[in-house]
């Protein structure tokens, strides 16, 4: 009896030092954009200048919303983790130091979308997030292995659920990586649309939880 | 009996995330100041260098209260929501990328108010503002639509009461826009008036809420 | 009865609002802090240039030690404060205005401590702290008065005491300010040991607080 | 009966302002990892010039790792820290002073790894790195002094386990800042496999804390 709340302080603060790194990765994105050289404002105008730079601002909402979607999915993984362990820590570890370095590749991937070095920018870009991703698995993994670190309400068909969905995630990020060959562009576009498909609400894990939440 | 707790603590992990953010954007705002030229401070002295750069202050000021206010309104928000969705996650997520993006227009209207771009600077800067009051409206609506998340003591009269002054501060950043055509100076006062009046309490809907809260 | 935990969850979420602000300027002080120069480290070595830029670091630790004592004292203050209102927040906001702005007057200070605008540079530097401490004082002094915002456990003894110390430590940045007239080292050297003196517990308020602890 | 919770909440935001240093000293870590020059990029392909830069990345990840096991420490210390004095908050303030530091060396070492000034990059970098273990063995050293800050039910036995594991940590930082000396490369290697030592789970402390929190 003792032993419950001290373990879920445990997993509220490792959600509390992870909910510090997302908020501040998210915030410091913008840091990555930068005014236009006055020199050109002065010859074409604030407007026409800001314009051109399109692609740091697509650069800058794509990396916001992967970064807000884990955030989700992290808190939501969360609310059926009951227990913490060493290696908990240590995957999570892991998962937010992928996440700590986002702010690179969008910055690369927004230097260099309208160059040559367009496939090498998209590679890099949608390879972290591919790798994140990978991260994100892990740690699913390890708390999901045999309901190892969840409370015994959590119904095995919400796992089942989120194992798929996961998996599904992991694959179409390979995919985007994989297009990067043939077309920078669309390998791009399959990225930016992964993060708005896994921040629409799954309506049927939301059943589930639902459900089992009212039965616990 | 056992959901309550469940999604309270939900709303509450979004408003710590929510609170992190604000935070850092407000703490990152200085960042934006830089020293004066060393060759411009030996000519003219440091005291007088520093003067001649007011309008960044300003427009630091400006948006250092700007955010506060945002975080004060979006505080007393959550004081009323008492659940959470995932579309609430999402408009929360929309509100707070508007909130990350302020230090961009913020140096924009810092580097060109007193410059020919004047216009183009206030423009971006007003029209922002527009945008997240814009987000906000969203999320209140969404938030507020048939008392959807609110815990069944709000009194109508304070959502009502809420409502309208959300909608006069929409309307009047729209005006602030519009007026930048005649006169950005002006423009950029209203602006700044504008989180003056937010930031000073309603003492309508304070009474109204002392009073649910002394009948919840 | 019910009002009391909604009111100290107020309190509580404006100390971790402040608490992110206060975390937040602390651990960006040190990005001030610049590498030396790659041609100069070549021609005299790396330990000799870094070295060089001891005024740096003494304007960096001076900093974060002032940062931290106002956390210190923030956080005392609020384990006093009982409710929060409007009023409250604003002061507080504007406290936090002030502590977000500490990274600039320090790199001034960082910059031109050796440099014939050394006056200029103590002068914004102490200046800045002495209104940092008059905002502290105005915070306090609205939560004091006639002990609105306290916990009616909260012994008199303690508020004379703690208003005592606060007087003295605006007493003394505003000799810190003046003296720099006279010589700006001894003015710098004065408010790094105001840093120190706020640091150390006071063992009488100490005393008294753990008194009206065990009686309350 | 009073008190206790009082206290513990006290221990809670010292926990809570601690988690939020570490958390934005691990996110603005990558803040130190620049893009590589336009003119190289253009010459040379983008991935070619990132590779070039792998002393930046290896400088990056180590002290990544190297907070967060910091961080890991800093939690299970404060799971048996149950009272908080103003010692405590100076001596912990002394710690996260030196956490925040951390980034300087490191980008001292990610700009001179492979240059002649490699021995002196090194030895500032580990130097830095066995202050803070010195920082850290203080505030372990005062808390666990005659058990003074510590709940009464934590097993002495625990308590010299975690002192005889602080003290090895102590004399292999040392050993590395001293096979500086000698060959770098070697040194560095000792300080990231420190880390790696550090973030593994000690077996015998965690049994030790599994029975005190069972019979607690």
């Amino acid at each position: 009896m003792t032993k419950a709340p001290e373990t879920e302080r445990e997993t509220q603060r490792i959600e509390a030092f992870s909910d510090g790194v997302f908020a501040i990765v998210v915030t410091l994105l913008i840091f990555n954009v930068k005014l236009p050289e006055p020199a050109a404002v002065t010859a074409n105008g604030l407007l026409a200048e800001l314009a051109k730079s399109w692609t740091i601002y697509l650069a800058f909402a794509a990396s916001f919303f992967f970064v807000l979607v884990m955030w989700i999915n992290h808190h939501r993984l969360f609310t059926i983790i009951r227990r913490a362990d060493n290696n908990l820590m240590l995957l999570n570890g892991l998962l937010l130091f992928g996440v700590t370095v986002v702010p690179f590749p969008t910055s690369i991937v927004a230097a260099y979308l309208l160059d040559p070095q367009q496939q090498a920018a998209v590679f890099i870009y949608n390879g972290w997030f591919f790798l994140v991703a990978i991260m994100f698995q892990l740690l699913w993994r390890y708390a999901a292995h045999n309901n190892r670190l969840f409370s015994h309400a959590v119904d095995p068909a919400i796992t089942r659920h989120i194992a798929r969905s996961y998996n599904i995630g992991l694959v179409l990020y390979l995919a985007a990586v994989l297009i990067d060959i043939i077309s920078p562009p669309v390998s791009l576009a399959i990225s930016i649309g992964l993060a708005v498909f896994f921040a629409i609400p799954n309506r049927q894990v939301q059943q589930l939880m639902t459900t089992s939440d009212t039965t616990a």
